[in-house]
């Protein structure tokens, strides 16, 4: 249950010091044969982006690396020259340890943004890191330990799947992020490895697909982060030809990765920083996905909406009022909205419903709100959840 | 200071029992002559735009008007064809009362989106309103005051402009909105009054660019309502030629429109809803006004920034974050972001400054953020204000 499920990947965390607190803030994922593999990356599109994105992408550029190295405790963003150099740092620490080339590391960074990286603890901390690297379950949450920030558990997933010729391959995962939902460390990081035997771009076309169905649908307070960044290394160990960019076993490796990344999101969207609901929003009968898409950013980003959550509120005009503003094209007057599966507003206007059944399932934790734009076939699904007290609390200072 | 303090124009307001608080809640300005004057009209760019909106901008497609009728305690939005009528009767009732055509009559709405109109108060009520017009700056506070929702305080004010050539103009105005600041009832209203001689296309274009710079650049939560409206009647009694859409009489009521918006707004946020601090946020360095605004909207409309300021907390490092994610172009390392003009980062990395000053200064209630892109010479302002617990408080229920 760990990136450490795929045979052939080793995993590491451990307590360097970064961290004042003392817990675990390095982490670890190599392959075994200390080769350099397969591998695509996903990065945010924050102009901003930290030091170690703009790193790992560079050593990314041939499709290839054998590790990544991740730290918690600070995010190494707006640092500049000196806080590139860290994370190249990073990487050359780890490639010493590996014998293997600086190039061939990767490296993510959360925490804190605009203090420096402290490497004091780093330059003793990695080598001991290297150390541990270990196979199996219990590395592997050792690795996914040492990534969390305000996440209250460790969230990993595995999966596999029949590439349709006779071979399987499996995919795991390790994932830090308390649903994006704007923590203090707003960033969302994630590892997944497999066996799988596939070129970089096969690699990354179904890693960009997976993304953009799972982490990508998972809102809200539509902060994208400086240092959000999802991995995916191939070692191949499955044998045969490589998986292509179609075909059926493209479409079984796009699934397995799929589905631990849609695990993993679910995960952080139930660890989501003073949370009280988890909303499920579907958007459909929209004239183009690319519509559905922006229509249900704009209901799940909304603070209104939100906070209407958080009071056990099913009030569909905001709802309506932020389909309406959110650039996609809408006609109110066709517009359906249903919370829980009873329908509150048909074309637009109030829908009689029984009140005291609705009010009953608004006090659950799962919410399910579905808008019917009935406008065209596209659809959109969004996770999201409440702004509650306890958000506020939790982001109005760094410490 | 009012909508009255122009000749030529009376106001009322009456509480008719729409809201179930008895609070005033009908509003009404009306030319003296009762004869329809110039009018423009800016309106919410929401798709699901209430019944009243539909109805105004029908009315003003000549570009005249001779009242506008106001509620507040119902928004009239989401209520379909029958919301439609309802809104058409109050213009008929109010143009029944003054001996007017309906189509000369202007309405607005503001309260519950999705709740029809309790017509019966507003049937007994209008007749009633029409009797309390009056002139003066007693009748335009009534008509304020019945405007408000969750407003604690009434806005109004006044300018006046001198247009070069003898003739002096004065423009008065009356809004209701806690800061659009996502109030339960998020709408903003405003009715402007002026003499100025002025055909609708100048007038139109006036309005628009003072909205733009006050209203517009007054955010947040990014919750664009169902019924804003910003209306602007001109009665001529100031004589002379006909203002254009240029040369200096124009720029003079420009200046006269902009400055009674602006104060209004400034009124708004200054109540806004459970705010703590009110941020006046500058984007200077620009590649373009478009760039500069949607970098600013971005900062000001982030959770998370919002959450730190009412953490008092100076944290630089989400405001660079929102930068770069705000779709507008940046380079990281060329930003500048001073708070209260203490310069915090500088090309995008930490700047060694007096901590204790700037803690001491953060506590103040307002707050000044400036960040210099520095990849161009366009400029763009918005006020906003922090994410407290009041606000998640008001805005958790309908009730």
């Amino acid at each position: 249950m760990s990136v450490t499920a795929v045979d052939g990947f080793e995993a590491a965390g451990i307590a360097s010091g970064i961290k004042p607190s003392g817990a675990p803030d390095l982490s670890l994922v190599a392959t075994a044969s200390r080769e350099p593999v397969s591998a695509a990356g996903v990065f945010t599109t924050n102009l901003a982006s930290a030091a170690p994105v703009q790193i790992s992408r560079l050593h990314l550029a041939d499709g290839r690396a054998a590790a990544v190295v991740l730290n918690s405790g600070n995010a190494n963003a707006a640092t500049g020259d000196s806080g590139r150099a860290d994370a190249l740092r990073m990487c050359e620490l780890t490639a010493e340890g590996l014998g293997v080339a600086p190039s061939d590391v990767l490296v993510c960074s959360t925490g804190l943004i605009g203090i420096p990286m402290p490497m004091a603890p780093v330059e003793t901390g990695i080598p001991k890191l290297v150390g541990e690297l270990a196979p199996g379950t219990d590395a592997g949450h050792r690795a996914a330990q040492a990534l969390m920030t305000t996440d209250t558990v460790r969230k990993e997933s595995v999966a596999d799947a029949d590439l349709g010729d006779g071979r399987h391959i499996k995919v795991g995962g390790m994932a830090k992020g308390a649903a994006m939902l704007a923590p203090s460390m707003a960033t969302m990081l994630a590892v997944l490895t497999t066996d799988a035997q596939a070129e970089p771009a096969a690699l990354h076309a179904a890693l960009e697909r997976a993304v953009d169905t799972t982490f990508n649908a998972l809102v809200v307070d539509a902060c994208t982060s400086t240092n959000d960044t999802v991995l995916l290394l191939a070692n191949g160990a499955a044998g045969g030809a490589p998986v292509g960019t179609s075909g059926h076993a493209y479409h079984a490796l796009v699934e397995a990765v799929t589905a631990v990344c849609d695990d993993l999101a679910r995960q952080m969207a139930a660890d989501a920083e003073g949370a009280t609901k988890f909303v499920h929003l579907v958007v459909r009968g929209a004239r183009s996905s690319e519509e559905a898409r922006r229509a249900a950013r704009g209901v799940a980003s909304s603070q209104l909406v939100q906070c209407s959550l958080y009071g056990s509120d099913p009030y569909w005009g905001r709802v309506l009022s932020e389909l309406g503003a959110s650039g996609a094209f809408i006609d109110p007057e066709r517009v359906d909205i249903a919370y829980n599966g009873v329908t509150v507003c048909r074309h637009g206007i109030a829908a009689l419903h029984d009140e005291t059944a609705l009010q009953a399932s608004m006090a659950e934790r799962n919410i399910e709100i579905v808008c019917d734009l009935n406008v065209g076939r596209s659809e959109a699904t969004m996770r999201f959840t409440d702004l509650t007290h306890a958000y506020v609390d939790e982001n109005m200072g760094t410490s």
